[in-house]
């Protein structure tokens, strides 16, 4: 071992005693006859000082050529300090050096090795070894650690068995795109890597393994959005024999236990909302139940009164924004503007400020008296000192825009409080979703989602109208977790890929295998996946996946260290019977 | 819940309790007045009993239509059996049926449920989800599982840190083809999925991280051997500021925990024996030590008596095989064919029978006295009973020769004793081997291994004389691990691909993110990699890993379950940029 001790480990109880440290230089400060060394590990920082009274001449004179990230070892006793640090673990002592050894020198860092470093994004991408020193970031894989630990240990208490499934498997049509893996050995047949271990999941409930998890990675090859990656990680999980609150009281159970041992914070029982209630309340399927401002629908309080925009419009919703009557003019337009912006899209915004003294100040004082907004008032819950927003619409459109309005107004309140977790559970998706483009309909979850059963008639006349046993887990207003009870029929599965536009012959063919086995004892069985880039980033207070992962890529699916994809030799594209189309082409 | 407890659970401190069950049916039997169900899930068997008289008329007509792997929830009172059954947990009682829901029929499945099943390999792959329900497999899945989460605490308390590595890399040469993956944002591009995380554990030394470890898929386009996949999984650590003492000390605690907490054996501290040492004892450098027959080199006893055989090789070598002397002359000529076969190669096989009484009989009699003889049972350390078997030709082919016989002779006489471990490290390998067919130095372990540096000078004169420090760890004549002091030097690690037959472009397109990574503080470091599947099925006393994997893919690397490979839709392809070679072509 090159070190007796770690860098966070010394203190007072140490002093007098001979160690020997290794790790990086942090900084040096020299004051010609003194020289001290900031000392870097995972594990902490520990003051080193060179004397030139004390030190060895040739290690006192060696230690003049440390520089930034020099990679060291010292030995040395470890003495008490004059001027304590209260801020480091180690403050109060320092190593006074006898000994030195340069076991790798360093250029200088193309960027800063402290909390808030000078890099940019895609620099310390490229050196994101460099990077993962800083401890913000070593912070983030370390608490990912911690989390991933004790998922599986509580799920393992809980008789879960990890059961590990292939990665190189079979095109699913999951709604996203499959990554594929050309197979050598079966020229021109291709691989697929998994969207989700879901039919496997499945099958192992067939098969009687009765309560299974996997924290697995899982691919999908979309246009990637901001913070999302090509590759991610789930937490993966199947129970057989369990209704839907089952699983609900398992993973809420796993939740808690969590929040509880990383914040100390129990958050009790989760409410359970169903989508509807949801969409209704909150415009959204996945509120952020932190804060207020809950959704009033209007059309009672501002139709009728000729004011065309709300006359003519399907829907009129709006919120209460606590203490917001003082908006200025300037802070207003500028709401107007920002839901205008096409990522929202919203027409327009209509306002009513409550004022603390009692009065009404509207955008529409021309069409409603402060009667009239008495009445919005009341129905938007508003107080005096509040400012009422209101948008009208198309009822889906207008609450998704007004749900974005509702999130933004939360972020400039600073109501979205990281230390705060608020969970919930939000019930009874709609099992199909109606595609305008395909003219057909998709399953909003996945094919294998059960129907309420006693909706399953409705399925033949109405299948719009059918819910599903599917539930998400929502933490802070982020979807964390969703899963269902699955169908485990195999006439009620024939049905739904029926119903998903699948001829029989092409559910043959990419799910005859699952249909197989509902022949020979298939049990009631359900479950849910958690995705634990966003779990680990909102436990840890942050909402940047992109921050809690070691190496990830960049929006357009780059890794920029080790600069991948790249092209590969003609041997190789030979081997595999494959030859890239020339550009023109494509 | 449709169960209060599950069918491993019940016994006679239940007798009294209505409760509920749920399950597959093992097996009825019906007496016509009685009919009994053994009910079967993950954690036991228990018996139903329904009866003519006391269960509902309803409920007992339902029974008589269960089949084999029907799905079934039953209610009923635990009852204290009248003929007990001590080989079952449960086998104090059974339940009296009320209730009876079918919750799934089954068809008559393709082989039976049962530990001894008549289904072939292919047809239990075929319907692994059927497979599975058999004990055997249920216990190596839960075994793996078991053994995984011991290792992962095992490490985490050992401040490891578990960090994900990307699937989706670039191809780098460790000696196996790579896997693939087309891109389709950067078409004409591929990622590779990584035989190892290698690199980037290094670069998460260099990041600081200091303990790193993780259970990771890894990959290899390789033609498969018997028993080996595609796709296999890898227990992958790397530390930081240690040398290799360090890392044997640390991983052989491991291990021991392991054979400790699943088998209750303290298998002590495990011998450590240099690569040359192993090839010259066993002709092996993954000895199975549970058993003697070590080798003896016998050139000053064997050569100058006028056998042409021995006289005309470079190398003779022999075996001690206890009490084999009784073999018939059938025995001993079945031997001799067996180290003919082409997967042996050997020439011949000379033998000489110590017998009890003390005389020799040898198939060289014409050439060797019994003085002679006895000479050669001096050398191998053959006892009155025992038969010496030597070969002789070139060394190397010769030791592998008689390795293989002495694994066969163990077999034989049933020495490999799967409840006993012997574990070992193998140490000191050579860094370099040379290959005939490319006239190149290859890397024995990989090109990031160290040379020992007190022979870093003979890389120029020798290379092939220099050692590494690489070990391997070996249990029961398996390797189950294998790792190396990796280079930290920038300018080693140059040399290193110079060796290689890496030209400097080369090794900058493939590594040089790691030559950059060299040059901002690297520290020394060094890891070690488990084969997990292989470990398991050794701890679990077994050999193919094929049975500790729930998913795993024939010998041409198809999934037979779920049909992969298989050919994707022409879409897909043109997304990718992609034509497949018309097969003429090929």
């Amino acid at each position: 071992m090159l070190r007796t001790n770690n860098c966070g480990a010394l203190g007072l109880a140490e002093v007098g005693q001979q160690v020997t440290l290794a790790g990086w230089v942090q900084k040096t400060r020299n004051k010609g006859f003194m020289l001290w060394v900031d000392l870097r590990d995972r594990y902490g920082i520990t003051q080193i000082i060179f004397d030139s009274e004390r030190t060895p001449k040739a290690v006192f004179e060696q230690a003049q050529s440390l520089g930034r990230e020099f990679v060291i070892q010292i030995r040395g006793e470890v003495i008490e300090r004059e001027s304590k640090n209260p801020n480091m673990n180690t403050g109060d002592i320092e190593i006074l050096a006898d000994q030195l050894h340069i076991l790798n020198t360093a250029s200088t860092p193309p960027f800063t090795i402290e909390d808030k470093t000078d890099g940019g994004e895609e620099l310390r991408m490229q050196y994101r070894y460099l990077d993962i020193r800083r401890k913000p970031v070593r912070d983030n894989l370390l608490f990912r650690h911690q989390v991933t630990l004790a998922v599986r240990n509580y799920l393992s208490k809980a008789n879960f068995v990890e059961v590990e499934t292939p990665y190189l498997i079979k095109s699913t049509p999951e709604g996203a795109r499959d990554f594929v893996v050309p197979s050598r050995m079966h020229k021109g047949e291709f691989y697929a890597l998994p969207q989700s271990p879901q039919t496997f999941k499945q099958l192992l409930m067939v098969g009687g393994m009765d309560k299974y998890f996997q924290i697995v990675k899982c691919f999908r090859d979309e246009d990637l959005r901001a913070d999302r990656q090509p590759e991610f990680t789930q937490i993966d999980c199947e129970l057989t024999f369990v209704e839907q609150d089952d699983i609900l009281d398992q993973f809420e159970g796993l939740t808690r236990h969590l929040i509880k041992n990383i914040h100390g914070v129990d958050v009790g029982e989760f409410p359970r909302m169903p989508y509807e209630e949801a969409m209704r309340r909150f415009g959204n399927d996945k509120p952020d139940i932190r804060f207020g401002m809950e959704f009033a629908e209007m059309n009672a309080v501002a139709k009728g009164k000729g004011f065309g925009v709300f006359d003519n419009q399907e829907f009129v919703v709006g919120i209460a924004v606590p203490g917001a009557a003082e908006y200025t003019r300037k802070q207003i337009d500028g709401l107007i503007d920002w839901v205008k912006r096409p990522q929202i899209g919203a027409l327009g915004l209509v306002w009513a400020k409550y004022n603390a003294d009692g009065s009404f100040k509207s955008s529409v004082d021309k069409f409603f008296t402060a009667e009239d907004l008495s009445a919005w008032a009341e129905t938007t819950g508003a107080q005096p000192g509040d400012l009422m927003l209101v948008m009208a619409g198309a009822k889906d459109s207008t609450r998704s825009q007004l749900s974005a309005l509702r999130m933004e107004m939360a972020e400039r309140l600073e109501l979205r409080d990281p230390t705060v977790f608020a969970p919930l559970w939000v019930t009874d998706f709609p099992l199909l979703e109606w595609d305008e483009e395909s003219q057909r309909y998709h399953a909003m979850h996945h094919p294998f989602t059960a129907p309420k059963p006693e909706e399953i008639e409705l399925l033949a006349t109405d299948p719009g109208k059918v819910k599903a046993n599917a539930y998400d887990l929502v933490l802070n207003g982020n979807e964390i977790g969703g899963g269902s009870i699955r169908i485990h029929d195999g006439d009620l599965q024939q049905k739904m890929f029926d119903l998903l536009g699948f001829t029989p012959e092409e559910a043959q063919a990419q799910f005859g295998f699952l249909m197989d086995a509902f022949q020979y004892g298939a049990p009631p069985h359900g479950g849910i996946a958690f995705g634990l880039d966003r779990l680990v980033a909102i436990l840890g207070g942050q909402e940047t996946i992109r921050d809690f992962i070691a190496f990830p890529k960049n929006n357009s699916g780059r890794d920029l260290m080790i600069d991948a994809p790249t092209s590969i030799d003609a041997g190789q594209l030979d081997e595999l019977a494959l030859v890239i189309q020339p550009k023109d082409e494509v």
